[in-house]
């Protein structure tokens, strides 16, 4: 998605070869109008999928997901974080190790909003090693609903989560895949590459 | 706001004579139609106020931000919550009690997002005792910029945090105002008493 690639050219911050920061219009101040295109285009990218449900993790891909779940016409519903094991009955719940926090945390949806017959269609913000989503299958997994896609706004192309879940069969699609990141020059997989 | 008065009645819990839960629309499962409705809403509500940013504050807080700051055309920004103070030189930080979760923790937003001469609209999804709001506003009160309205989307109209607010000066607008709860019959606020 070229608005997006623009984007994280013209105000996002590469350090290094692994870090990228774009706290300046995703993941803490928010772009509105980009937020709302890229929902247009996850609607485009997975249109027909049958989503009943857009599934996030808290807090950076509630924005995101909502703007989605608008064009598809169905309800966004995000993953809290907690520190600690909730033992109650009532939620589906999964381990996710974060290597941005450098900490483990459970990942908890209730039961009351994810059951069997849903069609999930995934919404976040960043793909990288795949821990986050993976928790995500793994909750949904529980629920006994289906995935029927993976939307990403950015990918981090030369880690190894999309490549695992693309080969695990899941339909995943990037808004902007990062091939590699040198001396903070930015170089990203061409859209064809993609998929 | 009748639309979301009428949500409440039909999709929220209430417990007690305190406690509302609204996870199946606006708190965990949300309905995108309905926050994108709440932000035009506090678009009307707030016209012409110059607002330069809306504030939020993580999670709940942001679909329902960025969805107002799409209709004024500008960007939203959410504080973060953390549970350790954070020393760096980089952000404002204000400590908070939660009345929710029983315990404190600080609310940071970058100083590179807010500056003297920003003018803030604040959104949040609950007002009861006004801790959080109030965190807000001393971060906001650090970096310089002015508030220039509070934009709530369920406030507990028997809990004190709404009128010492508008004591204070400050241009708070409801969309819903719950004026009791008992026995589970949610009463509102009439709308011209709000303001």
């Amino acid at each position: 998605m070229k608005l997006l690639e623009d984007k994280i050219v013209a105000e996002g911050n590469a350090i290094g070869s692994d870090i990228l920061k774009v706290d300046m219009f995703l993941n803490h101040q928010i772009d509105p109008l980009l937020i709302d295109e890229m929902g247009k285009e996850f609607f485009r990218l997975f249109e027909g999928c049958g989503a009943t449900k857009v599934v996030t993790v808290e807090s950076s891909g509630i924005a995101i997901a909502v703007a989605a779940a608008k064009y598809f016409g169905v309800p966004a519903l995000f993953a809290k974080k907690a520190t600690h094991k909730n033992v109650g009955s009532d939620i589906f719940t999964a381990r996710c190790y974060s290597f941005t926090h450098g900490k483990e945390y459970m990942m908890n949806i209730s039961k009351k909003y994810l059951h069997p017959g849903d069609k999930v269609l995934i919404i976040d913000d960043f793909l990288a090693g795949g821990n986050a989503c993976n928790a995500l299958l793994d909750i949904i997994s529980q629920s006994g609903a289906e995935v029927v896609g993976i939307g990403i706004a950015i990918e981090k192309g030369f880690q190894p989560g999309g490549a695992a879940l693309r080969q695990k069969g899941y339909k995943v699609r990037s808004l902007a895949i990062i091939e590699s990141m040198e001396d903070g020059k930015i170089t990203f997989r061409p859209d064809e590459d993609c998929f």
